[in-house]
């Protein structure tokens, strides 16, 4: 019943060579690899004015634009340092892999646990600003907005788990559709102010100004804004989904992707300050611009259905993205192994369902607001930037191959400018969250570090060497003690299995009170079972103690470091809910009797009631 | 740690020769076992009233004044027919032996099923009506009454989970130090309007009223008073615990018990009646008369806490009988066993945990709200009372010892009385929630016998006749399968053990990837292990098919019915969170094959970094 419940949901279990990549030209790759870089853009400006408008009122405006050429200026530099990745690493170059490469095993560490927090994030964040770019078209719907959050998580959980390769191509669609619909309202609210001379409603008005722009908030608004960034990275990391000639087709995305921003983000800077929009908790920037520009007709809820889907197919990116992040560092044994298994899907399935509790707990703990998740983000996504940066500038350096000098200069400006800015980003935001992504890099990489040796040691301690031979003889004599706790089929069952394996076998009977023990006693001689029987009294009803105790007295007797073998008869239940009925007794001494290092454990199962 | 955590919380394991019980003579018994009886007098007068009220206005208290006689005539002949069960059950003859001994299994059942649903909504409707004497003395806590609820059930939980035994006796006080204070507010009330002539703030006011008495209205009163009579049942239940004589300790009891009723009940009835009390959603009966005898000083305050904690303490008779109700159920074999077996504070503690489960879910659905629960109470008691009186009536027919006549009256007029007072709670009450429990009461009756069914099903399987000897015959060319995922120490433990118990042995591989097959293959020719190995293919990475299908293929082959051994090679990791490491597809693999009648599962364990 539950396995048909789960073939409903999941789909059925696929076969190993089932597993096919799809591969993008520049037409799909621009929409499915940039839609988390072309999304963030949608809260980047808000972020920026929450920082500048409670200080500076009016003056925002001016400075938000300077914010934003910054960081298209930042990002251009990215562009350019990452064209230098994908011609390296034509497998996808993820900031793990170069840092682990060219700086190191804790570098790499450390951008693996930035970038594993940043996904988590980039789910927490992008589906938190979707629930209020819808909330902000439909207002009703803004007091259930952890709710719309967490189904939107559940569902993209179980599309993820089913494995979506198929209609991938399908989430091209809604990125050309935002950026048709953004580009429409950039170029309609500037044709409108000044060709048409409209004067936007709130422009007129006097924000108050409660100091002047200083240096600190400034760099406190541009490392706001940085979150526009994150996402840039993604296609270095997908090189091998490109048709041939890969890496061309990526560097062509990337550029793409670089002018997409540019217009978009540069767009709807310039659109808010002329609308001098001011962000409020029902209200993003977007809707504010689109009700100026479109009214409140289709448009509008156009802008607000795209936007919504954009930021969705981000927080997918992350879905993608992570569990194969994991399932890297987990075949390199600095994560558990169980993320490099795939599922009954072939995706893997322990990556998404961490994601999925991870993102969903934070949603929950920040009540799906944008604006609080935002400062612990982005100084991840900067810290992997700049030990990928890094990690390129030593490896030309190391290399000294033709026009090292040129690609040096390019890769190690990145870094500097990164790492300015991922400082920059920790210093400013520190208080308000990015603190918590500073202890736990950390502590990320300590337990990564502990992992791998745990799993070293395990395997050093496992490992066979030649001399180790098998023994040979077979042994009729071993010590063989059967658990019985009534005289049963069950137990005769058992009670041959042993004697087919020994001539030394005694039945061991724990009793919790005498007068059941006298019964079996009674029973045992009346059926002549033929071998000895020990019974000892357990006056805190624990079952394994007095076990254990007998099986270290036999030990120090025979003096030999053999094995002992206990046999258990088991019975077998065929309908679930008999297991209700039946104390699980038997299950509860084997995991006991594991942990004995000397003590081989039979288990002879007896079916009831087939 | 969670050990350590678990004896904190519930303390110490104990042996079984700690358990004794205490014995009460007739002063500490009238407290302890009374308590359910005597609190419960503190909602029935406020459920008359509300059922009362709403329809006829004012004239309601005369009315009422009516029902609590007739709830009192119920008593009396309740209290004459049970002092004979106490004769003929020096044991304790609660309704389920009673029912059972005398009218068979059925009838025994439904009073077992009626007592059980009965202790959950007593520990349900005690705690929500000792909330509301909380909430009406603080009514800045109303709001929180569920969590309050919730609370006094988990710290009641875990005291009875530490078994209270020593400090029972301390319960007797709270109940005298109520009986005290009610009487003193009844005697003082009563004085205060006939002899002082105080006029009651309320009592000229005139309740509007709809319609006039009808003979259901009255009987329904009635039927909602009939609460009050709850718990005169546990005075015959608790006969050994009284020092000797016990039968005649207990007899003395229950009828001092019938006199605390009387007086309490009847007395708070006429003081309602005297200041024409309204019961409200924030405010008790009991508080509002004790706020117009006493004020709102220190005896108001009194009142409240003991009815609080007198309530509770109700509550808390439940959690003693319900236990050991089960644990007869489950001795004869209608319950799961786990019910019958003592947990390590030689509480029955899996009775327990069930009873704080399910009131805590009542109390959760029905928001702790006393008049809610009210409607689903009494119907289960009062079908209990039935079967009990009728199965001591059918006694007497039966033994014909001398006087039997009279006993059969007395025991005969008891049944037919709480037969129809059953029936009228059912129809009166059937709408508001008693449907529920009349559906429920056949299907755990259902349960119980298909429980008994399936226990009697597996014994008679499980039967061994004489006939059937043990075999005595070592076999060393049994099958030995093993399992083998790499090559290392642990496999080599296990093949050692395969090796010592039969010369017929393979290794089984399933490989879910082809490199890992042909890595293993060569190693295996490598180390020259001397047995052959099969690897199959699993491209639906499912790694017990493969192996069951081989096995099924074996036993065709040799077609004998012999047993197949499959050995599993388990390492074990001594620190908790190392299992975390480790994908846990041993375990994975025995829970399934434990499922196959044919074959034995051994497994060697290895035991890594002690």
């Amino acid at each position: 019943m539950l396995s048909h419940l789960k073939n409903l949901l999941f789909g059925e279990t696929l076969a190993n060579d089932q597993l096919a990549h799809q591969k993008f030209t520049v037409f799909w790759g621009l929409p499915i690899l940039s839609s988390d870089a072309i999304s963030s853009v949608a809260y980047a400006s808000e972020a920026i004015l929450l920082v500048l408008i409670p200080v500076i009122g009016s003056q925002s405006y001016k400075y938000m634009f300077y914010a934003a050429l910054c960081i298209v200026a930042l990002l251009f530099m990215l562009v350019f340092s990452y064209r230098q990745t994908i011609d390296n690493y034509p497998c996808g170059g993820g900031s793990y892999i170069v840092a682990k490469d060219n700086l190191g095993v804790v570098p790499g560490l450390c951008a693996g646990a930035a970038l594993s927090i940043d996904y988590v994030l980039t789910v927490a964040v992008s589906i938190s600003a979707g629930t209020a770019a819808i909330t902000s078209a439909f207002p009703l719907l803004l007091k259930h907005r952890v709710l719309i959050a967490l189904a939107i998580i559940a569902f993209m959980t179980i599309g993820n788990l089913r494995g979506m390769k198929d209609s991938s191509r399908l989430f091209g669609v809604p990125t050309y559709i935002f950026i048709l619909t953004i580009g429409t309202m950039i170029i309609t609210g500037i044709v409108r102010v000044h060709v048409f001379g409209q004067t936007p409603a709130a422009s007129n008005e006097i924000l108050p100004s409660f100091g002047n722009i200083t240096l600190f908030l400034f760099l406190k608004a541009f490392a706001s804004g940085c979150t526009a960034l994150t996402g840039v990275e993604a296609v270095s990391n997908g090189i091998p989904n490109f048709v041939e000639p890969a890496q061309k087709h990526a560097k062509k995305v990337l550029a793409l992707l670089a002018f997409v921003v540019l217009f978009i983000f540069g767009g709807l800077s310039y659109l808010a300050t002329l609308y001098h929009t001011v962000p409020s908790d029902s209200k993003t920037v977007i809707s504010q611009i689109a009700a100026q520009v479109f009214g409140t007709g289709f448009l509008f809820y156009l802008v607000q259905v795209t936007t919504a889907m954009i930021l969705i197919m981000a927080a997918n990116t992350a879905y993608t993205d992570l569990p194969l992040l994991l399932s890297l560092i987990a075949k390199d044994g600095y994560a558990p192994r169980q993320f490099g298994k795939r599922g009954k899907r072939l995706s893997f399935s322990n990556g998404i369902t961490i994601l999925c509790l991870c993102s969903g707990i934070l949603l929950i703990m920040f009540r799906a607001d944008t604006n609080a998740l935002l400062p612990l983000y982005a100084v991840g996504v900067f810290i992997s930037f700049t030990l990928s940066q890094s990690g390129m500038f030593i490896k030309w350096i190391r290399e000294k191959k033709i026009g090292w000098r040129h690609k040096a200069l390019i890769n190690g400006l990145g870094a500097l400018v990164t790492f300015f800015t991922a400082i920059m980003i920790g210093i400013t935001k520190f208080r308000h969250g990015a603190w918590i992504v500073c202890l736990l890099i950390p502590s990320f990489v300590y337990c990564m570090l502990k992992i791998k040796e745990h799993y070293k040691e395990v395997s050093v301690e496992l490992k066979l060497s030649k001399n180790e031979r098998p023994i040979s003889k077979v042994d009729n004599d071993r010590k063989v003690i059967i658990l019985v706790d009534s005289l049963n089929k069950a137990f005769l069952k058992a009670l041959n299995y042993s004697r087919s394996i020994s001539n030394n076998i005694i039945a061991f009977h724990v009793a919790t009170d005498e007068e059941s023990a006298m019964s079996l006693k009674k029973k045992w001689d009346e059926y002549n079972v033929g071998i000895p029987l020990v019974i000892e009294y357990s006056p805190y009803r624990d079952l394994v103690s007095p076990l254990l105790g007998y099986i270290k007295k036999e030990e120090d007797h025979t003096k030999s470091g053999e094995s002992v073998t206990v046999v258990l008869g088991q019975f077998v239940v065929t309908k679930w809910w008999h297991n209700v009925l039946h104390n699980q007794t038997s299950m509860f001494i084997r995991n006991k009797l594991y942990r004995e290092r000397n003590v081989s454990v039979v288990t002879v199962p007896y079916i009831i009631n087939e």
